[in-house]
């Protein structure tokens, strides 16, 4: 079931801007989803949206649910929340977060959303039970961002291009698999947070079999490249069986990240290991592109870097924040 | 914690010596800790041990465990169970079951556990929380069997081989991947049910640091080409660090269990795909040997095929079943 909008986003008592990153990408990708922002006292976050003093307010402005993506001092849900919450949902909001700990974990809130027939969110956590991966083809295309490391941009640059195929008129869905994905579009599956029998079984749940000429663009996870991660990454590539792959990049990283002794992967490696890995279910899997998050370099240092790229790979490569990812996109009309 | 022993085999009313399998592993690697079996009217499954008819005989008798290694019909713990397993709480034994259904999850038998001071262990489903993997590699040497499929004898591998080892005197542990497994030494982790971000990490916690002569032989699960699995064959791969690959295969499988579209990889290409996966986290990794399954084929053929994979392998190959893995650990020295 979706997550309904229009969005409070809660941004609790968020220590810094860092602290309300999930919030900030909800309001970047959905500014028109997202009617204000709600902080309590010591907040030092800000997503310059309306600010919204009560619930009460909230309810009136049309708010549908109140969105908590944010980490708050203690990363608890503290009782200084839980109030103001259970307000929420006796105005006839709905709750949503991301966080490690359950909303409906918290008594108060849970008998809050009974009595108000509400529904509480934990999109961090699965609540489905998922099958095995059958691994047969279905119909429908698939793309799927993958990456040389963890936060090089693989949701951002799967926004950018679902959106972009959007706007040309093509079908489209962006499949979320992870938290700040799962409030962008109000429904996905935290792939990292399911059972290790199920990655691939829940990606195939996500993704369905579809109309010929549908593409889902799936958000990857992690890398095959990093040592803690790439059983999600391996399970999410044979699960959505994609046709094209999208690969993504950070040039300025020293390591993989949360792993100083590991070195990133060189691009070319990196996408043969991808295709070759793929094609136990989709032999016909190839990499369309290459997105670079360029945020570390001067303008043209990066589009330096860009034009070196797409002379050695022989593909297009864009920083999807700079310049888009039409040409990207070009590739798959 | 380790699951005591000498066990109780509780083979309830499985309707078949298949709904056993489980039981029937542990008996055969641990016949001195099985002190016997229970079975309830209507069980059709026999592991040969002595006839034990009461929970109270059991108790006399030694056990620390009753072990329910058995899919009874309908799969769920039915009210027939919990008498008797209500019994041996209150006797002063303890519990092990790898149901996919909890023991902690039927309240008769929690509160006996807590009157009696006795635990239930549910080994399908790790309790701990893992910490994501570190990656960085630590002392002490690790074998891991790896497969062209699941079920194909990577369970009978590592033991055979943790066995003949500890025969000749070696450092060795045998770690547990799965619940026959964990019955059969005690303890260990059902890599396949935890948390997808975990599996590398609950393999690292499992095969820890230790002397450098020292040999962890870990139980591999599914397969790098199995399109449900290959997630956590991965996480497998990269949390143990293995020094050492035991490849297995079963030759007679038509296509890759459960999946009728999907055939079984080549042996080299196996091989290959697992040694250049592995080299992530550790770059001396190879490949010391081919343990066959051959059941499904006569003496003579059966002989024929090991003899063949040799020289096309350049590998010791046996079936540990008819012939042990001597000529395997004989690289290990």
């Amino acid at each position: 079931m979706a997550i309904e909008h229009p969005y409070l986003m809660f941004l609790g008592d968020a220590p810094d801007q860092l602290a309300a990153k999930t919030a900030q990408g909800v309001a970047h990708w959905r500014p028109e989803w997202c009617k204000g922002q709600f902080r309590l006292p010591g907040c030092n976050a800000d997503l310059k949206l309306p600010e919204i003093a009560t619930m009460a307010e909230a309810a009136e402005a049309g708010c549908r649910t109140v969105v908590i993506g944010v980490a708050n001092r203690g990363g608890v849900i503290s009782e200084a929340w839980v109030e103001v919450l259970e307000q929420a949902l006796d105005l006839g909001m709905d709750l949503a977060a991301g966080l490690h700990n359950r909303l409906a974990a918290v008594p108060r809130l849970r008998e809050a959303a009974a009595r108000n027939g509400r529904q509480l969110f934990d999109v961090r956590h699965p609540t489905k039970d998922f099958a095995v991966a059958a691994g047969s083809k279905r119909p429908g295309k698939r793309l799927l961002t993958v990456g040389t490391d963890c936060s090089v941009g693989k949701m951002y640059a799967s926004l950018a291009l679902a959106w972009e195929m959007d706007r040309r008129g093509m079908k489209v869905n962006f499949r979320a698999t992870g938290q700040t994905g799962i409030f962008i579009v109000g429904e996905g599956v935290s792939v990292d947070a399911v059972i290790a029998d199920f990655i691939s079984g829940a990606t195939e749940w996500l993704t369905p079999a579809n109309e010929p000429d549908h593409w889902d663009v799936v958000e990857g996870q992690g890398s095959l490249f990093h040592a803690s991660y790439a059983g999600v990454s391996l399970g999410l590539l044979h699960g959505s069986q994609p046709d094209a792959l999208v690969l993504c990049h950070e040039p300025t990283r020293k390591h993989m990240r949360g792993l100083p002794d590991f070195s990133l992967p060189p691009l070319d490696l990196c996408m043969q290991r991808n295709e070759q890995m793929a094609r136990l279910t989709n032999p016909d899997v190839r990499t369309i592109g290459i997105a670079v998050n360029t945020s570390g370099l001067e303008s043209d240092a990066a589009h330096r870097y860009l034009r070196e790229i797409e002379d050695t790979m022989d593909l297009p490569a864009v920083d999807p924040v700079r310049d888009g990812v039409a040409s990207i996109v070009d590739r798959l009309e």
